[in-house]
């Protein structure tokens, strides 16, 4: 069985270096087989790679590029929580924010960029529930921001 | 005992058909006892009934009613994994929001429309944990939006 | 061993009076080990202490004054639910709203006034994931809203 590392290396990712919390907190936190991780940002290599509102500054497409990034970044916390991404049992809520102007209303295309490749990376078990919304700003001025909870096993 | 539904009909309230996700996601998951739902949106026969910025497009009832027909949609959901709305033990956490202009501070009136008609339905057991804001946008320019985690029983 | 109660009052800080509800819901929910609380406001004798825009009409540091008081009024709560907050086992998930105006970049300095809080009541118990947004409104115009899950013994 193919490995979710060799599956995201076939797709042409790597995982980013599991980003460093922009405030007082911890990247994720365990109780039981619930995982939940902090928000995460389109990071690489200490970088945001889309700031700014989405619809305005950057197009759809580029959102959905920056929550593709977003969820490399969440995946690489729960790597490095986990030691494998393999252990990943299921993805049980995925919170979805999308930098917005007032009235943006096309957060789950965006949002979709990270659902897509969650879905890719882990076929079924990458189905996942979700809510996405639009808010008025983000950390650091980026573009999405994203909030998973999973089942994971030993 | 009367069955949730039964009420539901004695209410006036029928069941929609489960909402069609508006994403790449599913309607829930599960792991163990909770239950994470989507997000839902004020939506009947596929239509949204309610569009715009409450305050501003929609009136503070509207809204309520906005947030009322999201909860039918989670109720509808919910329904649907479970096999019978009496398998829902506890309502744990709803999270409510509200498209609102820059300012908008009556998220909680709003949705206590939602809250309100959980606990019509459940008595004591729709008491619910909760939090409100309002949002930039939401999907499809709707004017309201819930996501709810509740505990089940088999 | 310390209490968390006489590190709060070492602290120079006191419980507040658990929060009324501003809606139809309840100040938590428990699920086994899970606890949920419902969103809190910067709160004390019934009064918000901050209002308006953080980064317009509040400062960053009056906007973490403000999460400092939303994390007394969920300890507040979290005392009533347990009876002690040496109970608390651990913080799962920070969930930050912040209302500013449509581009405000700067939710995590103002959430880290609550975590910073948390850490120095707790110590290592107290790290957290978190999650911080900037929103568009909040419940009667507050400037911050917490919302906090956890991990609680019997």
């Amino acid at each position: 069985m193919q490995s979710i590392t060799e599956k995201l290396s076939k797709l042409g990712y790597t995982l980013p270096p599991a980003p460093a919390p922009a405030g007082s907190y911890v990247p994720w936190k365990r109780s039981g087989k619930l995982l939940y991780l902090s928000g995460v940002l389109p990071m690489l290599e200490g970088q945001l790679t889309h700031t700014g509102a989405v619809g305005e500054v950057q197009s759809i497409e580029e959102g959905q590029e920056a929550a593709r990034i977003c969820l490399l970044n969440a995946l690489a916390i729960a790597n490095g929580a986990l030691g494998s991404l393999d252990k990943i049992q299921q993805f049980l809520l995925l919170n979805g924010f999308v930098y917005g102007v007032s009235g943006f209303s096309q957060s789950p295309a965006v949002i979709n960029g990270a659902s897509n490749l969650l879905l890719d990376l882990f076929g079924e078990r990458g189905q996942h529930a979700r809510a996405a919304v639009a808010v008025a700003g983000l950390p650091l001025n980026a573009s999405v921001e994203l909030q998973i909870t999973m089942e994971v096993t030993d």
